[in-house]
């Protein structure tokens, strides 16, 4: 139990919680949805209606019988829980393929996320726009993060230069640092990471074809 | 237990087996290194020793006391175990960003993973070349597939095309999809489906900074 006093969800949660958003965002904007049961969000998620419910019971989400659950309060129900109403600043350091794919998708204001800058080591990229976002130069990084107060350092380098790049946004006073380079950082207990290792993914799919 | 009488690996070993691999690859890198404690594993990596020692058990790697374990062994039991040293080829459909940053990456080799070609709707980049692969045609994709026996589909687009693409490559015959675009596919059984939903990680993240 957290200070506030509710629980603190796990990780496994707030992913289905997002699953479940994500689901219900696409499914109303194809067309309209007042109420949805919790079987048929199980049934296209591969979950079980009993978590789907449970999960739901957590941030205080209660459904209306048979009837199911109002799409709105579900949906405000995890905004609510996992912050996306509490927009947050994030920076993106090195602009490769990766990263300018992350600086140009359009989804993440649905998240609260707000990408403000991009940062490089590459002299020929310092000044130009990457997904409408200035590219800075790696000496402006600290001064950047610690003017503006950014919260989140996303860190896209290649994975010999990903363990400098995080001593440099830790020490700026970054709480969170979304590591897509395929290394294992090692930051301070008070700094949250979440390591995006695409390859990983490719453990269960040799896997899988080799069978 | 799976037809050829070994026990089948869950998707956490597998991702576990991972991480171990890249960390013993990442470590002997830096400077050569014979034998590996559990513990020194553990602790870099933030899991348990005794899971270390008992997924290397399930891959029939086995310790020699104190010493701990021989590291060619153990990267060359995760390699039979997960099937890289089965090389297997794959197509990436969909060219932005995200597309080219895999269609770059020169690590995947390492993981019996082989891209041969790229498709894409847009015409101007069909008949160019991203990473060495030539982009082709959405029309060729089916027959390209059918003719090179590929059985591993990546797909790059967005969420609104994703679904016509899976049933394209479904037909044609892939085993497996590498479903980076941020939509649920619907397919058949028999073909596996890893999802690579970049902005789950969004809700960890977001729900941290909350606090």
């Amino acid at each position: 139990v957290s200070t506030d006093g509710k629980p603190r969800l796990g990780r496994r949660v707030l992913e289905r919680l997002m699953r479940y958003y994500r689901f219900l965002s696409e499914t109303t904007a194809r067309k309209p949805l007042e109420s949805v049961t919790s079987a048929h969000i199980a049934a296209a998620l591969d979950i079980d209606a009993t978590q789907v419910r449970k999960d739901f019971g957590a941030i205080g989400v209660l459904g209306m019988g048979r009837v199911g659950f109002d799409v709105c309060e579900v949906c405000r129900g995890i905004r609510v829980a996992l912050g996306f109403d509490q927009p947050y600043q994030a920076v993106v350091v090195g602009t490769g393929h990766l990263g300018s794919a992350l600086l140009a998708y359009p989804g993440f204001a649905t998240y609260g996320l707000e990408i403000v800058a991009a940062f490089d080591k590459a002299k020929g990229k310092i000044g130009t726009t990457v997904g409408r976002c200035p590219v800075k130069s790696m000496r402006s990084l600290k001064p950047f993060i610690r003017k503006h107060g950014i919260r989140l350092a996303i860190i896209t380098t290649p994975a010999s230069a990903a363990q400098t790049v995080a001593d440099r946004v830790v020490s700026a006073g970054v709480s969170a640092i979304w590591n897509f380079s395929p290394t294992q950082l090692v930051v301070p207990r008070h700094v949250y990471v979440r390591n995006e290792h695409i390859s990983l993914g490719l453990s269960v799919l040799a896997y899988h074809l080799k069978r």
